[in-house]
């Protein structure tokens, strides 16, 4: 009934639906429960649409939106990697390259390697487009951790060196929201949402007068 | 420290996290629970990127995702109103333009118009992005339905007569997905997929031999 090539987009977007169930490690700002990476995928996809405004270079929007919305996919098959856990990071290279053999392996062919190129443009942050894409990513938990009050950080031990290394790509993508990102992890800082005993770490000695108030 | 413009896009965007809790009639592929509205803007937006070829006239992608990621963001407040249910559609057209104002009025002003333009534009169906980025959001439940057998049809008493009004807007976008979904449907009656006693709707009478099958 359907073609070939229809029913092969089909069995992708079928697919697709599994990462619904790929729950990450930040809660939804109004209720416990964990965020999943599909509705993750979403939230970013419209951040973009209405941040675009602050990309230091021009981007085609529709290629940043295509990017967002296929940046997470690999997750199906490989799961969320918490930014933090450094073994998993180990092999999550290997992991994701499988999965995305997998997963974009569905769609006919020439499909199959266009979103694949999306998502490897997402991970090697060269243009224009994956950085402003890769500053959205790496916005979005900060906001939530922030607005949760770093309820994630003191669950997991995460110090404000940590989250300023996590969220850095985004001075690749805008100034601007990188100032903004600093911003509120200072901000963070002065209200306690960090873990006790984190404040012998890099970003506090380099805050100015770190040598009185710390020595 | 962030000026008012970017502190209203944040808000918004905090604000806009509410539609991962707003509850869907559907149900997930591989899993018990409901679908979310957040999660369900995804994957739509994801099924027009592989299948924006089926359009039936040329269509801007970015505006087609545009169109999806904000179509159903007025249900944070106005909440999910279950196709089938007549009593709640009588309403819904108030309820949802409060619900815009609402939502979309966190924004700057300029973005304010021009989302709240993107929702009134995907419910209007005129221009060839909105009808094609409708038939996406007609076509994904019915994929859902037939994938999970019939489930909710059975469960809600939902004919076929239903189904077919419901999902008659694809044709506005794309023929090709048209005549795909309508195959989908007799596959779909052939199979057993809907309740018990809905063989004397209007369907069944239009079926080729009907007269006597039915005599």
């Amino acid at each position: 009934m359907a073609s070939e090539r229809l029913q092969d987009q089909i069995n992708f977007i079928l697919s697709a639906d599994q990462l619904k169930s790929v729950e990450r490690m930040s809660n939804l700002l109004e209720s416990g429960r964990a965020e999943n990476t599909a509705e993750h995928s979403w939230h970013v996809a419209l951040m973009a649409v209405v941040m675009s405004e602050h990309a230091d270079l021009p981007v085609d929007l529709a290629r940043v939106l295509q990017l967002l919305l296929v940046h997470d996919l690999v997750e199906i098959h490989a799961g969320d990697t918490y930014v933090y856990d450094d073994t998993a990071i180990l092999d999550q290279e290997a992991r994701e390259q499988e999965a995305a053999e997998e997963i974009f392996g569905l769609l006919p062919e020439d499909q199959s390697r266009e979103l694949k190129g999306f998502w490897q443009e997402f991970e090697a942050r060269l243009t224009p487009e994956a950085r402003f894409a890769g500053a959205m990513d790496r916005l979005m938990p900060l906001l939530h951790s922030y607005h949760e009050k770093g309820k994630t950080w003191r669950e997991q031990g995460i110090t404000p060196d940590q989250v300023i290394e996590r969220v850095k790509p985004i001075q690749e993508g805008s100034e601007e929201l990188w100032e903004f990102a600093k911003g509120l992890i200072d901000r963070a800082v002065r209200e306690g949402y960090f873990p006790d005993g984190t404040e012998d770490g890099a970003y506090f000695r380099n805050q100015p007068g770190a040598n009185e108030s710390l020595a």
